[in-house]
């Protein structure tokens, strides 16, 4: 299958899963779900899900033992967004073409979006685990994963060390260690989770976790490159991270020497694919997708 | 054991815990990490932890089993007081005698120090649920339990009703789906959380789910009442919810019907902890002391 097919068949399931999650509770506020629904139907790519949905398959797994988490997962990075954009962090009003949160719902109600969202993420990734008939100790040793990535060790200590980077002289070494965390974690725990779920252990589960941890880097370094494209192409304002004086690549090593690091780091991505052949296909031409939107 | 000792002994143990949970690491930022303990260490009385292992003990369960999910649930409510405290949320700038997070470490700190206390709360959970020893699938029992009851369904899901209320009429039938929620859940499930650790099944569980759930109320009631005393006495500014036009007890029913409903509520507790016999003594103390600090 080509890897457009793959595409289409892994975001029509995620999606799927996800408006089963996200549906209507008689116990939950109408206008809160549906503020939820707004934040995760926009559009977005899908791209950790599919992650973790490839990796399980690459290792011979089911997929249906990795969609609950690949679910945690896109309600995790959404909710970072809805987060992200608040006047009180990057004060973004437009996200893939549309008003964001809080400027839809109002500032409340997208703090209160943001936390439901974390919050199901784990409710799906701990009773979707189950049910999926996965062994209860590798749910478990999976939403630790995803927790630990996450958090103050990953993504929410990569945003915190991203505010405080703005606006100040930055080096490669600082720029590396915010999108290392900020965008790196959940991306490369996607990768994880799905190697986890598919059965993966050992050299396998090693080849992954390195593909996941050069992949999770080489996907910012991509997105700092295209942040300086127009709207039309991106769906949010262009060159905000100048605007906020955001520590990039592109900021320390100009935009040719990112483009640079991208590619380098596209050939870590296939060199840690070597040990699983021709099952890692699809993973090897995920990391050129990746790579090569804001390369070619 | 008197009430007392076992409440000096409960904090003790989950403070110990709480500062084990929440150490530098060297993947975190110090000043993220430094803000999650600023919130956490701020003299709470443990409420959740304490019913957790109140509830794990009268099952006759080790609370050993009951530690982690207790923690987690301490991390969950703390978390909601640091972004229900925003400016955008209940705007408060004191809270337990001390400037809140978002005034102490700036707002874009606070959102991400909530959101990495809501993350640490599942961190803990499933990977200290699996450390204790508990089977994993009951393990994953309790994460979703809380889940369910942290998430739009419960805690975010009454926060949000609660700000829709603001300022409109109230009944009794909305204060009660709001505080059933906002308060009531978390505070239920951890009554649960800590009987499900401690081995609980049947007609036990049952009993405590219903005493779980009175409890969680009767909290909100006299917390409510309580919000009418002065700065000193509660260490957070008095009258905010009048001030804020909340959906409270005292608002529909005047404080002498609030302090009614309490005592109603007590009696609920007590009924409920029957098949319990002398074991439920410590939770009946607990019942009583939640109540009665606003009624006597």
């Amino acid at each position: 299958m080509t890897l457009d097919a793959s595409l289409a068949d892994w975001r029509t399931t995620i999606d799927a899963a996800l408006d089963a999650v996200l549906q209507p509770h008689d116990d939950a506020p109408a206008h809160l779900v549906e503020a939820m629904r707004y934040a995760v139907f926009s559009g977005g790519k899908r791209m950790r899900p599919v992650l973790a949905l490839a990796a399980c398959e690459a290792v011979g797994g089911s997929s249906a033992h990795a969609e609950p988490f690949a679910c945690a997962l896109e309600l995790i990075h959404t909710y970072s967004l809805v987060h992200d954009d608040l006047p009180a962090m990057d004060d973004d009003d437009l996200r893939r073409g549309r008003p964001t949160v809080h400027v839809a719902f109002g500032e409340a109600v997208a703090v209160l979006t943001g936390d439901a969202l974390l919050t199901a993420a784990f409710r799906v990734a701990a009773e979707g685990g189950v049910r999926s008939g996965l062994a209860p100790d590798r749910v478990l040793a999976i939403v630790t994963a995803i927790a630990v990535a996450a958090g103050e060790r990953g993504m929410v200590g990569g945003q915190a060390l991203d505010l405080d980077a703005a606006g100040k002289p930055a080096d490669l070494t600082l720029v590396e260690a915010i999108h290392r965390r900020k965008t790196g974690a959940l991306l490369g725990v996607a990768v994880e989770t799905g190697a986890l779920a598919g059965g993966a252990s050992g050299r396998t589960l090693e080849a992954l976790r390195a593909f996941g941890r050069a992949l999770g880097l080489a996907f910012q370094v991509a997105d700092d490159i295209l942040d300086a494209a127009p709207t039309a192409v991106t769906g949010k304002r262009a060159g905000r991270d100048a605007e906020h004086q955001k520590a990039t690549y592109p900021a320390v090593l100009g935009v040719d020497g990112a483009r640079r690091v991208a590619c380098d780091l596209k050939t870590q991505c296939h060199a840690a694919l070597e040990p699983l052949g021709p099952a890692g296909d699809q993973l090897r031409a995920l990391a050129s997708f990746v790579v090569e939107r804001a390369t070619a």
